[in-house]
């Protein structure tokens, strides 16, 4: 009897830690945020060294400090100053191409819609879609708060111009977005980047280290 | 002529080298910091691995708020909640001691003098008593705003319990204090634990791996 018992566990067992290898990361970011950057160019890579997925919630900053009376950093008295060499230099420490933008932050609005339009069509072409974006605007001096440039990102990606840049003002995309930023703000989300594994949170991108041994020994 | 020029600049280049490496980091903390705490485990290692010395220079971080508009991590909504866990993973990560305080954060001028009294009679013993403070409060659940328990503390290192007591209270020691809040605030100290390297600032404990690597290559 107590043989069959412990066999009879084993099937969900297996299905208990099938699920739990396979549940998505969460990553919460905004598309002006350096150290959101820095994770979007990890996160993916480091995921899958342990089988997971990696769901990319763009969101936008600004919703989330009128909750927490927080501020764009440049607002920041003396961190402001300071951000300016720790991105720089954490851009060097982690190897990825940086360049300081011109105008810094700015609104994002438009490059999120853009994210969950392309989502809704194809979640591939949007993951490559934010790639492009962060890139543009924190590697290649690009100001991605103009409508008119993410629509030849989304042209470049094999999407059709017009329809995209009729999809940025779609009520189902505006909707999308705020579900979105309503969420992260139910999970507890205040800063950029925030990534959640199994439910455990992590805020910023010196975080990865503790989100790979997360993933490494489920939970530490 | 030039071969006498380039010998006469070896003694300059050498001093030069020496004064850059023996230069003492400077480590600012509130003692009512967990992240400073983690630091203070680890920085004198870490600096001594590159030949180096640290300056301790406990401040309060209430006095940098004022200037910064921040507060307590507990008065900040959200990133509080969030707090409660990123400090006992921290620990566990870094493999330092940690239990939470029964009161946090508490007020830490009576540490940071007693600190002070101690560094003008003993370097050395200053330190051990900033040690001693540190794990007292975050290790062992004992409440270090008391000034009968920092006396304790001063007893045990070898010091007269009622000269300790008295030099809490020293205008002297109180005027250093002073100097080092308003000498932090000047070199751009908005946190704890704060660290400079040649006049490269590090905030949190999150960034000795690069104040490492900084040691390592002189800058990156």
């Amino acid at each position: 009897m107590v043989c069959v018992f412990l066999v009879s566990l084993v099937p969900l067992v297996v299905k208990m830690r099938g699920q739990h290898v396979t549940a998505a990361i969460d990553f919460y970011f905004d598309f002006s945020s350096p150290y959101g950057y820095f994770a979007s160019e990890r996160i993916d890579e480091l995921a899958a060294r342990y089988g997971r997925a990696v769901e990319w919630h763009p969101i936008l900053l600004g919703v989330v400090f009128k909750v927490t009376g927080s501020a764009p950093l440049p607002e920041l008295p003396l961190k402001g100053e300071y951000a300016l060499r720790d991105i720089p230099r954490t851009a060097r420490h982690l190897g990825i191409a940086y360049r300081p933008p011109a105008v810094f932050p700015i609104a994002t609005v438009n490059a999120a819609r853009g994210y969950y339009w392309l989502q809704q069509r194809d979640p591939r072409l949007a993951r490559a879609f934010a790639r492009v974006c962060y890139r543009a605007y924190f590697a290649e001096g690009i100001d991605i708060s103009d409508s008119q440039r993410l629509a030849v990102f989304a042209d470049s990606l094999g999407m059709d111009k017009d329809a995209f840049s009729a999809g940025l003002s779609d009520p189902t995309v505006k909707e999308r977005l705020k579900k979105a930023n309503d969420s992260a703000l139910a999970r507890g989300v205040f800063g950029s980047p925030f990534i959640i594994v199994d439910g455990e949170p992590f805020w910023g991108s010196d975080r990865l280290p503790q989100v790979e041994k997360w993933l490494q020994t489920r939970g530490f």
